[in-house]
């Protein structure tokens, strides 16, 4: 990969809409876009000044391709640090590929996914991190996700890992100037000291490791499988937390879903919804092998919803109780919500009735919204994300999961030595390894390949 | 509808990029964007000049809603002629929705379909009929279309019927002169002068209106039936098509069709294909529903292709000939084209033998791309774009061509008017109504109505 060259790619989703972004980058982007733009104003675009933005048409061979405006940003001042013109055009497909194609033929080549935010961690205007949480960001669809990749970009979560890196950096330096006196015998570095800074080390290390379980959880969903019958109301339900959240969150009209297998956020947090069947004792083949199904779901699933008919209740309540004996008894960690749907049409007797055979049920109508917002509770009250409103480094990132173990591990060689007064070489060795899985983080320690693995994910544009 | 406040709307296409831009147009729109961006280098965003991009952060209650880039339009120097701010987020869509939303808490209102060109047209930015081409432009998928878009966008319609409309107007104010001195029968306007003005008015609107018949070819594309039992190579025509049209237009890989019932743009043109079955002759019931299909798709195209397997014609010959004696028959107008395709598995005798049968044969392979290229270009051949190439006025839109037919009407009365010496006072009504269809077209005259349905059309955030 060469980044010396000029490179171009459609910034906006793709498609049609009312404008798109193309975005150049490189050493002749300014130049580029100069020699095919001719400004209204008659000015000639490359002795513009950074971050002004220009009224023109996009021209070749005086053929009119597209009015546009053209938005220079000259080094370092730019999102890759190096010069960027920005085209704001019509937003037809066709549009986009002319201008595109020009830009190619004038001699820009066609960005690889992430390459633009690979030259803003190249040219140091984004830590490794950063720009990991760059994709996290534009791939985020609910607050705490938005919330935890907002931070990470930010630099919240590097600078973090950069201060115990620098610390221990500076132990890991008077340790080996001690190396270097060795025939004298000195102790340069602090012993008490750098056990205290250890034992830090340790404990945040724990902290973030611990934390990448709550940031599973926020990156991906929390998994929730709907025990139900089908028509006992599975859609209606989901519909209704979606209403009920658009209430409090949006006033943008959404989409009604007609299949359950998807994902919601509620109060910020993305919930995955599985839809499984009920689990009647059964001899039949068939429909035990659909029930070894709803069981294989369950067990994805980090909740379990257990959905039934109220006005089936006197009928079938048998079957119910087995049923959730049976659950409770195979998943007696798994947090059950258990709820009567239909509320709406039987009246308080059968209510009470219910309640006193099932105590821990929840009367719900999907239908009217009645008892909604009592789930809603429930579900986040389920999960701790406490880490999230104190406003803690979570980790999301598998990569940065592995090193921190990594880190961890070391860290703990480090600490034995120190406790069994290993000598300095040898230590010195260990916390260089600690050091090296921190810089793999910030992106300080990186290599092609492990560069090419994490931009493949970006979108191209990006 | 009011005009006074401010709007908001997603202007780039709707899902997931790199980036998405968020619009705001209206007396509040730097304000209400100033109250929630902080900007990197401390600078208050209302002070800053236009034409001028800021990196911030999208702020509320202290969150960090994203970082973003905000450009700065000011009234009357921007695309709606008002204040304008342009925030380029990053392109998620929970980060686009927050954004709005946090806009619409802070006094915006929604955009409504066409909203900010509608301004720009209300605020004397654009004529109608430009405005109109905006959305004509975001729509056009080939360059013919994209290029008479632009010309109309750029003014050329407008100009052209705005000069004649002040020529026509001069007269009319001539004319009305000399009613108030109609006692003194004198003649302020020249009648030989104003003869030869409605001459060539006339012209220029036969002209205009004639083009019609090309500009809704460009606009919707040429309708062709391709006439062709399964398997004989119908959709490797169409992809064999496809790609020969990309070899020269583009070099980003599109989709290979599955389908016939496509559009293919060629030498710029669009062609519509019709999917068709043979002709053969027959009693049986089904089968002839299904050969009248084939008639009335025929009958909507403008150009039909008969497309058979060579490998079977030695069979099949005297069927070929019967369907083909059909075709010409019910519509010795429409073009025809004849096709043998698979040529590349027969061999020279066999094709010399098709050609002295049936001599205006093309001979094809659709796999190897054989005859691809004289096919194309006798499509081409066949569809008069002389007006085109020579950059005159296309009408494509029916609005103006309405207007047109009505204008033509009443200058045909005009010109009768002056052959038979009408009196003035009668003249004057005839040009002031053909004025009137004149300036429906720029929107000099216009109401609310046909403003709603006008931009009704467009897409919202344009």
């Amino acid at each position: 990969m060469s980044h010396n060259d000029t490179i171009v790619a459609l910034a906006t989703p793709s498609g049609s809409g009312a404008i798109a972004v193309i975005r150049l980058s490189g050493p002749e982007a300014i130049n580029i876009a100069s020699g095919v733009f001719r400004s209204v104003s008659g000015k000639e675009l490359s002795k513009q000044r950074t971050h002004t933005v220009h009224l023109g048409h996009i021209v070749e061979n005086e053929k009119v391709v597209d009015e546009a405006l053209v938005t220079i940003f000259k080094n370092p001042n730019s999102y890759t640090g190096e010069d960027v013109i920005e085209v704001s055009c019509h937003g037809s497909v066709y549009i986009q590929q002319e201008i595109i194609q020009l830009f190619l033929r004038r001699g820009c080549r066609m960005a690889n996914a992430g390459e633009f935010t690979l030259r803003a961690f190249l040219n140091g205007k984004l830590d490794l991190s950063q720009a990991e949480a760059v994709a996290d960001l534009i791939a985020s669809d609910n607050e705490a996700s938005h919330q935890v990749a907002m931070q990470q970009m930010r630099g919240g979560f590097s600078s973090e890992i950069a201060k115990l890196r620098e610390e221990l950096l500076n132990f890991a330096s008077l340790i080996e100037l001690e190396l270097d006196f060795s025939e004298e015998d000195v102790e340069f570095a602090d012993r008490s000291q750098f056990k205290e800074l250890v034992e830090r080390i340790v404990f945040v290390l724990k902290r973030l490791i611990d934390s990448f379980a709550v940031g599973n959880v926020i990156k991906n969903g929390i998994p929730v499988a709907i025990v139900g019958e089908p028509n006992v109301g599975k859609s209606t339900l989901l519909n209704a937390l979606l209403n009920e959240e658009r209430a409090i969150v949006s006033d943008i009209a959404g989409t009604t879903r007609d299949t359950i297998e998807d994902e919601i956020s509620i109060g910020g947090i993305g919930f995955r919804f599985i839809d499984t069947a009920g689990i009647r004792d059964t001899k039949d083949v068939v429909e035990s092998i659909g029930i070894k199904k709803t069981f294989e779901k369950i067990e994805q699933a980090q909740v379990v919803i257990y959905l039934f008919d109220s006005t089936q209740y006197q009928e079938q309540s048998d079957k119910f109780k087995v049923e959730l004996e049976k659950i409770k008894n195979k998943y007696p960690q798994k947090p059950l919500i258990i709820l009567a749907n239909k509320v709406d049409k039987i009246d308080a007797d059968q209510q009470a009735k219910m309640r006193a055979e099932i105590p821990e049920i929840q009367m719900l109508s999907a239908k009217t919204g009645e008892g909604v917002e009592d789930l809603t509770k429930k579900l986040l009250d389920l999960i701790n994300t406490g880490a999230l409103r104190n406003n803690e480094t979570i980790v999301t990132n598998s990569r940065h999961y592995d090193a921190l173990l990594k880190a961890f591990e070391e860290i703990q060689k480090v600490k034995y030595g120190l406790e069994t007064g290993l000598s300095g070489d040898l230590l010195a060795i260990d916390i260089r390894q600690a050091l090296y899985h921190f810089g793999e983080i910030t992106g300080q320690v990186t290599n092609d390949e492990l560069l090419g693995n994490i931009f493949a994910n970006f979108c191209i544009g990006k």
